[in-house]
Formats: C-alpha cells, sequence, structure tokens
C-alpha cells in the first residue's frame, strides 16, 4: 500500500475507532447504563462527537486525501482503496460544512431528549417531550442550513436530511415510490379489511422465559454466534455493531403480544447479520460503515418477513412455539401461525404493524416530518396532525400520545429523515427476494427445512461482504440489474396475502 | 469563574469524558463484550488513549494552565481552582514526559495482554502468557525512562510506577512501612497458626440464586441504589465510575465459597460509595478522579473486612445467610461466621486471604515487581521466584501457575507498582476506623443496629465529598492528624483476632 493511502487508512481508522467508542455510549445507555448516569453520558457523547468530528474535518485529513486521490488516480475504479477515498472525500466534504459546535450541540441534545422521551412516553406527556423536539428541529434546520449550494442534486431542505441516512436517495424519487406505494396498498388494505378474521393467537399468555428460548433459538438458526454477538432488553429494539466480530442487538418481551419479541429479534438480527458479514480487511474503514440504512432494513425486513412470516418458518416453528408456551398455545399448527402473522389490521403502533399497513405508517412519517423541517408545522400542532393522519390513512383513533406521536424513539434523538429508509428497505427486500430465487433454484426447499445457510450465504456473497462500498442504487444495479421499484415487493406481498386470505389480489 | 479558568475546566471536562468513555470501553470488555471484540477493542482503546493523551499534552492545554494559574495567584489554596490546577499542571508535566505512542502502545498492550491472560489463565499456560507480560514490562521500562531527572523525590525505576498509583508515594516509604508490617503479622501468624481451627462454613453450599439474594441485600444496607449503580458478574471483580451517578461494581460467585461474592461485593461496593460520594460540584474536574488508590483501597476495605467482618454485622447476617443458604447453614450462628470469616490460614489465592495474611500476599508481590522492573528476575524465571516467595512468606507450596502467579490480573494489562496500594489501604483503613470511632461515640451502637449511614455520613464528609482535592498525605494529616502508620490497624487486628482465637495478642 502507498505511503499516502496507509496514512489515511489510519486516519480513517481511528475516526471509526471513535465511532465505535460512541456506539457503545449510546448501546449501553439504552441497556445497562443507571438512570442517574444520564446527565454525564450526554456531555460525553458531545464530546466524542465534537473530537471525532474536529479530527474528520481537519485541514491534515483533507492533505491525506489529495495525497491519496493524485496517488491513485487510474487505479481500478472498483478497488477498495478507490472507494475508500471516495467515500471518505464525500464524508469529509459534507461534514466539512457543519460547525464543530453544532454537531456536539446535535449530539448532546440527541442524548437528553431521548432520556427525557423514556420519561414522558411513560407519562404519557408530549408537554414534557415538546422542547426536546422543538430543540432537536431547530438543530436540524441550523444543520440543513449549512449544505446551502452544496449539490446540486438538493432539492430541498428534506433532501440534506435523507442523504445522511441513505446516500444519493432524494424526496422526489420517495415521494414517487411512495405514491405508488400508497396506490396499492390502500385499496389492497380495503379488500383484505372485508375479510377480517379474528386472531386470538398474538395475544395468547406466552411465558416470557419460554419467548426467551424460542428467540434465542431462532436467532441461532439464523447465525446468531455468542462469540460475536449479545441479545440484550430495551425499551425500543435496536441493533448496533461496535466490530465485526460485536454484534449487539436487542428486543423486548411481553407476555401477551409475543410477535413482538420473536420478530423484533428476527428483525435486528438480520441488521446484525449484515454487520457481522462484511469481509474482514474492511474492518476499521469507512467501508465498514453501513450508511445505507435503506439496504440496512432490507436485510432486516428480509428477515423478519420474508422469512419470518414465510409459511415454511411457521409450519417449522409453529410446534416449538406449542411446547414452550403450552396453555392455549398448546396446539398451535403452522397455518393458524401462518394467518395470525399475517393478519392485517391497521393500527396503532408502527413496529407491530403488518406488512401492508406498515408502510402507511412511514408514509406520514415522511409528510409531518417534512412539514416539520419546512416550518409548516408547529410541535405544538404535531399530535392533532398525528392524529388526523392516522385516521385519514390507516383509520385508527390514536388514543393517546405515548401510543400516538411518541411511540418512536427516533425523534427524540434528532433522527429525522431516517423513517423513509424502513419503507425503501421493504421495496428492497422484496426485490432482493426475488434474485434470490432466480439464483437459487433450491432455496424454497432450504428454507422448508429451516436450513438458512443457502439463503444467508448468497446474501453476503452479494450484499454482506463488501460493506458500504457501493451506494444503494449501484449495489441494486449490480444484484437485480435495476433501480429500486416497488412491484416485485407489492407481488410478494399481495401472493402471499391471497394465500393467507384465500383471495386472488393480483 | 475567570474566563481562563473556565476554558481550563472546559478542556479538562473533555479529558474526564474520554476517561470515562475508556473505563466503559474496559468495563464492557470484561463484563459485556463477546469474545471476538477483543481485537478490535484493544485498537479503540489504544485510539482514545491516544487521543487523550494528544489533547491533554498538547501545547494549548500548557497555555491555558499558564493564563489559570497567574489569574489565580494568590487565590486561598485551599480552593477547588486552585487545587484543580495544581493536579492539572503535575499531571500535564508528567503525561508531557511520554511520548503519544508509548502511551498508545501501552494501552493496546494492556487491552491484548488482559485476554491472552483470560485464556492462559483457563489453560494454566504461563508460556502463553509470558510474551504478554514481557511486552508489558519492556513498555513499563520505557515509560520509566521517560521520567529521568523528573522529580528529585524519585529514587527509583519503582518511585516512578507507585507515583501513578499513589501520588507522592515512595518505593523508600512502603519497604520501612511494609518491614514494620511484616514484622508484627509474621508472629502473629505463627502464634495463630499453633491454635489454628477446623472451618466447614466457608466451603459449604450456598446456591448462587441464594448468594445473589445476599449481595444485593447487603449492598443496599451499604448505600447501593440502582438509580446510580450496576452490579454485574466477572472473572475478576472490579469497581469503576462513569460519572458520579454511574458507578459499576462487579463480583463474583462460588457455590463453595460464598465470602467471595459477599465480601467481594462489599469490597467493590465500598470503593463505589467513595466515587458516588464526590461531590457534585466535582463533576468533570480531575478532581472527581480519584488517584490515590491506596485511599481508594482504604475504602474498600474499611466495608469488607473492619465493617463486614466484625461481630456486629455477622451477628446480624448470620441469620440471613441461614434462611437462604438452608442446608449445612441452616443454623448457622452469629459467633461461627465471625470465626470462619476471621480464620487466619495461609493460602494460595491474595483475593481469597485473610487480613493477616493478605499484606504478606502483597510484600511478595511489591518484591518481584522491583526485581521485573530492574532486571534482576527474567520473565522466565518468574513462577520459580513466585513460588519460592510463597512458600517462605506463607509455608504454601503453589500446585499450579493459574492458581500462582497467573492469579491476578494487574500484570496481564500492565498495572505494575498498583500492589502495594492494597497493602497501604489497609493500613488507612484502620487509621480511619479508630479516628471514626474517637468522633462518633454511637458508632458501634449504629452498626449492632446495622445502620450503616452513621458511618458512611462520617467517610463523606471527611474522605469522599472532596474526591482528589488532597493527595493521600495532606487527607490523613487533615482527617487523623498524622502520617500513615502501622499501628492502628495492626492494634485493630491483634483486638480481633484476640476475640477469635481467645487469646491474648497484644
Amino acid at each position: 500500500m502507498s505511503e499516502s493511502m496507509s496514512a489515511l487508512r489510519q486516519r480513517l481508522a481511528e475516526i471509526e475507532d471513535l465511532r465505535g467508542a460512541t456506539e457503545l455510549l449510546g448501546w449501553d445507555q439504552q441497556t445497562m447504563m443507571p438512570p442517574r448516569g444520564a446527565e454525564q453520558r450526554a456531555e460525553a457523547l458531545g464530546t466524542l462527537e465534537r473530537i471525532a468530528h474536529e479530527r474528520f474535518t481537519d485541514d491534515q485529513t483533507g492533505r491525506l486525501l489529495d495525497a491519496a486521490e493524485s496517488e491513485l488516480a487510474g487505479v481500478d475504479d472498483d478497488s477498495n482503496d478507490v472507494r475508500i477515498i471516495r467515500k471518505a472525500r464525500r464524508n469529509w466534504e459534507k461534514a466539512r460544512r457543519v460547525p464543530t459546535d453544532l454537531a456536539a450541540e446535535m449530539a448532546h441534545a440527541g442524548s437528553i431528549g431521548q432520556e427525557a422521551w423514556v420519561a414522558a412516553r411513560a407519562a404519557n406527556d408530549f408537554g414534557a417531550f415538546a422542547p426536546h423536539l422543538q430543540r432537536n428541529l431547530d438543530l436540524v434546520r441550523r444543520y440543513v442550513d449549512c449544505f446551502d449550494d452544496f449539490d446540486p442534486s438538493y432539492e430541498c431542505a428534506y433532501d440534506v436530511l435523507l442523504d445522511d441516512y441513505d446516500p444519493g436517495t432524494r424526496t422526489r424519487e420517495v415521494s414517487r415510490l411512495f405514491d405508488e406505494l400508497r396506490d396499492e396498498l390502500v385499496p389492497l388494505i380495503a379488500t383484505l379489511s372485508e375479510h377480517a378474521f379474528e386472531d386470538q393467537i398474538r395475544t395468547a399468555a406466552f411465558p416470557v422465559s419460554g419467548q426467551r428460548q424460542l428467540v434465542g433459538e431462532v436467532l441461532r438458526m439464523m447465525g446468531f454466534d455468542p462469540a460475536g454477538w449479545r441479545l440484550d432488553d430495551t425499551v425500543h429494539p435496536f441493533a448496533t455493531s461496535l466490530a465485526i466480530g460485536d454484534v449487539r442487538v436487542t428486543t423486548r418481551f411481553d407476555e401477551h403480544w409475543f410477535p413482538m419479541a420473536l420478530y423484533g429479534a428476527m428483525h435486528e438480527c438480520g441488521h446484525g447479520l449484515y454487520a457481522a458479514g462484511v469481509a474482514p480487511e474492511l474492518e476499521r474503514t469507512p467501508l465498514a460503515s453501513l450508511d445505507s440504512l435503506s439496504t440496512h432494513e432490507s436485510q432486516s425486513r428480509l428477515w423478519e418477513n420474508l422469512v419470518g412470516r414465510s409459511r415454511p418458518f411457521c409450519d417449522r416453528i409453529a410446534p416449538r412455539i406449542a411446547e414452550l408456551a403450552g396453555g392455549p398455545l398448546a396446539a398451535l399448527s403452522g397455518e393458524q401461525l401462518f394467518r395470525a402473522v399475517n393478519q392485517v389490521t391497521p393500527s396503532l403502533i408502527r413496529i407491530e404493524a403488518d406488512e401492508a399497513t406498515y408502510g402507511l405508517h412511514i408514509v406520514l412519517r415522511f409528510e409531518l416530518e417534512q412539514q416539520l423541517v419546512e416550518g409548516r408545522l408547529s410541535v405544538s400542532e404535531l399530535p392533532e396532525a398525528w392524529n388526523a393522519a392516522m385516521k385519514q390513512y390507516l383509520g385508527v383513533d390514536v388514543p393517546s400520545d405515548a401510543d400516538g406521536v411518541m411511540q418512536d424513539v427516533h425523534w427524540s434523538c434528532g433522527l429525522i429523515g431516517y423513517f423513509p429508509t424502513y419503507a425503501l428497505g421493504n421495496l428492497i427486500s422484496g426485490q432482493l427476494w426475488r434474485q434470490a430465487h432466480l439464483d437459487l433454484p433450491d432455496l424454497d426447499q432450504s428454507l422448508v427445512e429451516g436450513d438458512f445457510q443457502v439463503l444467508l450465504s448468497w446474501l453476503r456473497e452479494h450484499v454482506h461482504q463488501v460493506g458500504s462500498k457501493y451506494s444503494r442504487r449501484e449495489l441494486l444495479e449490480r444484484v437485480v440489474g435495476g433501480p429500486i421499484a416497488v412491484e416485485p415487493f407489492v407481488s410478494y406481498l399481495k401472493a402471499k396475502l391471497g394465500d393467507v386470505y384465500q383471495l386472488s389480489l393480483s
């Protein structure tokens, strides 16, 4: 390796180390930290964020980039070094636009806001949460202002935010996709509502100890390995990786809603498998930071829904649930489980929503976020706007802000522009699922047999191992030969729901 | 506050934040991290250490110190600001002597060494551990070389190391104290050996779940509060604080050796109470870093031994042990417990040693460390030297390196010069115990009643709240009116052991 490239890599590795330390502070805050540690934790996160920002954005990084770029001119565009430089250059130019103090303020406000959210949500007190959201919005607007004239492809304030969570994605494209998705989902949901059926399975008592056992077994089937993973409890489940060999997922349990723990854990494990599958030679490079959250979400959704809610998986897991849960679930069949976990029912909580209504939860957030950022909606008007949109899109009355506008952690810690990546992930998961079936004629049979390694190997080869070497757009082009699209996901959904509801939905 | 002082405080606060993040990485490594995370954790610790070192030692810190010093000239010597500056100045001058790369190498080697130690100890394989110890020793010698001509009070290489763990303490003083201590302990232990008695209590079966319950209750009595504390399991128990409101202690359990969990937890909780008792206005200042480890150890030892192995505590806790343990302990009396946990028996493992023999475990390490650092003993000769010294001081045959030279974590992570502070802590605990009884006529009665708040309040007022504002020497002068001394500890020990053995030992 050239001397310039080696020096650049060393500098970027330090930034990755700081990122990993920040991830650990965040993981610990949500899983381990005693409450009185919160104030100092916010200070520490602010400091680490500031130092990482200062070191990354300083002139020396720019000089290292210049030197490495000129040395690597003409080298294969597909080499890791070229891609490391390209990604670091873009991130450096973006980060240079953000004053160090603003970055620290955002980290600090996010940490404080998250603590406030936990308390406010528990107390169903939007008034206690509002100032923290307002503060985060003010900071986000100052952040957006930093990118005036930065990139000609930015057409609106929201583009600046989206680009951070899904590099290259723009509001216009998302609006078009979401319009198409909504036009598919609304009539589909209406049709299914006419065929609603009762379900007593998901709310049946399933002791938490048995759920823990089940979750442990399912994650092991997927590839969770205690030598390189952890599973912990938290209020809002998430996945993080401190290293390729140190992946941490969390879940939560409700005795009377076992799908939350099971599918939540499969979801986070899907994220974890992505992080654990990055090629070891990318450790401590920017390419190990998986920054397309829509691609990330395609992995979690694929395992949670396309695998986890499939007929073969339900057939396989139902007897084990019956055994572990006993009681009202003692005679659970695969068919019953398959119907129960694929029932389409407009409901309050995004993370408990089915695959069909889920998209509308996201469309709602996407629209409200744009209004908040652009100042067309004030924080005090937000609960009402939320409740109205829930009524309009899903026909649902929101009984409390805790189960409404305050249900998600994201806004409390300043993550605005993040939600669309969830629905984009669904779309991508549909595209990957179709491609995997084209590439692997034996895929369905392997899933019937409970062998997930065929699918995992395909995902590692095509998606995981390259890390973030390719943009979401490039990656899709390489793997499925085209751009992000709505049709494969909707086709998959209609086929499965047609099976569940015994209807012809195409 | 003046502008210079405010700027200095801000800079020092960042260093404290980095220290706290490093503490968290270390805590997590020992309690939570999956094994495959170790390599990257070592990188991250190295990076954080390097960045903290760079930022603290740069010229800007020196300018801030100069400005604050000149502004505060003439201000009360006892003010926090003056003490912050003085401590930061000394630390800055020390840290400037150490090249950034060396500091990072030490952190990195310590992290790798600790992982290697866990595996080598489990496999009883000193050969696998030796290169890591050698590496740590080489780095320690390079470290010592940085302090040539630094402080006229440094008389030998070991002084440089001691000063880091107990500022102001010198090898000559420790040698004198340890000589006096050994001259007291050796005949005492010989006398008691003639009156050895059988004990079946400590090894009696006590299910771990019951031990957990007991430990939880005892720590709550002491002041452990889940709002600001955590208790976790680890191989080598320790205490750390990430903030005044985020104190973390660990312990370990053995069904057939309950004193390890109980007294280990009381010991670490004693450390934790010290950290949790620092005045809130010292948060994020260098005065919240409790860097006299002998003072720290006086707190842990005081709770573990002077409280925990006292007759009143044993009387109080024995019925609860009987209840929780059942089986062979179902009829445990306070008298039986008191005798069992104060039995003097030369043995292999330092952290399981009684109060009388403990000091000799430390004297042994103090002497071997000096020989290693000065090159009078090689790493390959160490196991033999260890075993010979164990035989000489304690009359004990060492059956395996795992229970011999590899029993402690310290050397694996480069902590050389640390051990003496344990025995110094014992001496200080004896001095504080005597003083507390002079100041508080009702102290004994409060302990009989199981009310630990009288003692805790006294400790907070006289020791905890000032943090590290005063050196160990100054603090003792203020609290007991004299220097560190052997006599109070030995008098306490003889009085208690006289009671246990029904002998006149004075």
